[in-house]
């Protein structure tokens, strides 16, 4: 209804995977159209390649069917359906305010904002919700994609009054007004995902007694400590941190955590592993970045493997790490996070696990009293703090290509075969495809 | 130093395990010797006997050495070693003041009170600690045990200033004015480690929207929902909980987490699952008196395991519980557990796990966003809410075989291989062994 322009039509070029594994094919298919009132045609500015989408790149999960690849856009409104614009009271806002034309970025589920899990802010179990580059979803390494439930789905760059932030709808124009669409595009994924395992370990109850410098259970009361405690030390107030996995997700968790830190003037010694030495150069170069004046109220260091259980053992001893954040999804990776964690510590999971059974016994968890947390970011919900977080660190988020920078490269669609082998191998960083570049 | 009497000398009857199994004999033995100048002797008024003595008791766990069974204790102090009475300054207060002749009761494990951990709260884990009732220290079901860094382990009924509280010194002194044996010896093991359960589940960041009434991730932030949010309902704060597992422990995490929500007027649906009738009539009848003017906050069902499945789906349709207590300590209570847990709820299991690997593959645990925490109580920290939940649920801790008692029987030495044989079956409750009574 408050359509102004014409819906697109016509043919447009893709990304898309073939079954059964690594067949990636660009290929010229029809625009999609609006097939429900709630939907919004989005024509997409920028899409990314994420870690996530090499699970059916490799063939795993079972996947047969050939789709659109892609969780990772933003873009502009291109059609809307018939539910915006008029009375929708009750319903998310954006159903009556989103215009065609708005900037929008879009989390890499659909969810539909108005149900029970959604309403709670666990709107990436929606059950309306479909992932985006999937069978059951047309992905966004497109020149258009469509977008279920737009208006709980989108998060509306073009209308900073739609949601919630530390900064000042000044702060939030100021902001929108420089922020580049590569740098916009990390809303989608990966920093709010980092930013949930970062908030999920700092709000967690084992973690409470070294934030509040109250003992367990103290920590969640009003009482002061008894005769009988003896108080809580300088040393014992360090939180240390161990980052599993430094891909781009894992570069946003360690930016995230750092951000956490260095706000509550928390004191921390921080270990960032992955077996990559390309990855711990990034990480490091992004922990100087943040740590320009070397006046942090903590320790880095980023580390192999091998070296990671020897920097804990070195800094804690035999106690290990209060909390472990696990970007990998593999067993290994859990296991190390196992390894590295300390008794009464927390292991924050976010990497996509797949079919293998836990690698740990009852006697483990029980022994160690491990928490864990385990599974996919809420990341409309997240899109907020992610936001301020995004606006902060323009340093690590918002160039290309530089030492500190987390996107590597900007390519057109005709490099989309070479640029998942690459990726797939590790050879590159994190990627975005202009989809209206010219193909080389 | 502080010693006034003369530490006891001679012989004691003991309750003992021999291996390899089953195998319960009451003998005559030494009375134990303060053997560091940080032990106390404990007189024991009251030992009782807990579900997790029969993982010994059944030969699981590898144990080969015959010992004195029981982490449940309460009595006086017999002897104290050197370390009393002097100038203790900055260690824990019970170093200056425990006095020969103090009621005390200990919990299951030593902790030192003095090291990290211990300041942290997390008294379950010093690396100090041992658990009494094993190969490594000697059980408490006799007449005296010998009781390791007694001054940070023990919890001083003679003097209510070495402990916090909700309650006023006056409060606690009239309190203990009236307290049975049998009921403080609850405090020992099975109340805190349901008073943890509890609150490692209320204080969880995935519970935080129901309690708060703010989506996730504002539930942590101070700023205001957006726009584009529709706000939370009635039916979603009502936060579903289930208990795995109605023992002792199971009825203890069962009372704390209602006196929770009861305390902070949290709507809720319960639901108390476990296999044998007789547990559910006894949780039943807890409910009752704890519900005694039928005004609670919420619903409460106790079902068999097929029922719960069937209550939870009619109480939540697809949802599934927020919080799971599993207090039970196997593979199928975990399993139960995930079937009945929600996407993003948590699991707080208190239960003692064996070898057997985690029953769940890291596909489940990621496609419903679960949390666990795993562990064993930290029972010496635990102690002063789980005094001040004692205090307030006389109705359930302070009676012996009524129907809403959590205490079946106070019974003699002689008894003790029977009552081993009848608690493994299931056949009796929570049984006290009077180390003093006449041999029937």
């Amino acid at each position: 209804m408050s359509s102004t322009t014409l819906p697109p039509s016509g043919e447009q070029k893709a990304i898309r995977w073939y079954p059964p594994s690594y067949d990636i094919r660009v290929e010229t298919i029809p625009i999609p159209k609006i097939q429900h009132p709630d939907d919004a045609i989005v024509k997409v500015t920028f899409a990314a390649l994420c870690g996530s989408d090499l699970h059916i790149y490799r063939g795993h999960g079972g996947v047969n069917k050939d789709h659109t690849c892609g969780h990772e856009f933003i873009g502009e409104v291109a059609a809307l359906g018939h539910s915006y614009g008029g009375d929708n009271t009750g319903r998310p806002s954006l159903y009556s305010s989103l215009k065609i034309g708005d900037k929008v970025v879009s989390p890499f589920t659909v969810n539909c904002g108005e149900c029970h899990a959604c309403r709670l802010g666990y709107t990436g179990r929606c059950p309306e919700g479909f992932l985006f580059g999937s069978p059951a979803l047309e992905g966004g390494q497109a020149q258009y994609v469509r977008v279920p439930k737009a208006g709980g789905t989108l998060f509306n760059l073009s209308d900073p009054s739609t949601w919630s932030s530390n900064l000042s709808s000044e702060g939030k124009e100021k902001a929108l007004a420089t922020l580049s669409d590569s740098s916009l595009l990390m809303l989608a994924d990966i920093l709010p995902t980092g930013v949930f395992a970062a908030l999920q370990a700092i709000n967690h109850p084992k973690v409470a007694p070294i934030i509040t410098g109250k003992p367990w259970p103290l920590c969640f009361s009003q009482n002061a400590p008894s005769s009988n405690q003896v108080g809580l030390t300088d040393e014992d107030r360090i939180l240390t941190v161990a980052v599993i996995g430094l891909g781009p997700v894992g570069i946003c968790a360690t930016v995230s955590m750092l951000d956490l830190l260095s706000t509550r003037q928390i004191p921390y010694k921080f270990v960032a592993v992955d077996p990559l030495e390309s990855r711990r150069e990034k990480v490091t170069a992004v922990y100087k970045t943040i740590d320009a004046a070397g006046k942090g109220n903590g320790e880095f260091a980023a580390c192999s493997t091998d070296e990671a259980k020897d920097k804990v053992k070195e800094w804690t001893g035999d106690v290990g790490c209060t909390a472990v954040l696990e970007v990998v999804g593999n067993t290994s990776a859990l296991t190390l996070a196992y390894d590295l964690v300390r008794a009464f510590g927390v292991i924050v999971s976010v990497g996509v696990h797949g079919e293998p059974p836990l690698p740990l016994t009852g006697r483990q968890v029980y022994n160690k009293n491990v928490s864990f947390d385990f599974g996919r970011c809420p990341a409309r919900a997240m899109f907020p703090p992610a936001f301020d977080l995004l606006v902060k660190r323009q340093d690590v988020f918002g160039g290309i290509g530089q030492p500190a920078s987390l996107v590597d490269q900007v390519v057109d669609f005709s490099q989309a075969a070479e640029i998942y082998r690459a990726f797939d191998k590790g050879e590159v960083g994190k990627v975005i495809f202009d989809p209206w570049q010219a193909q080389a």
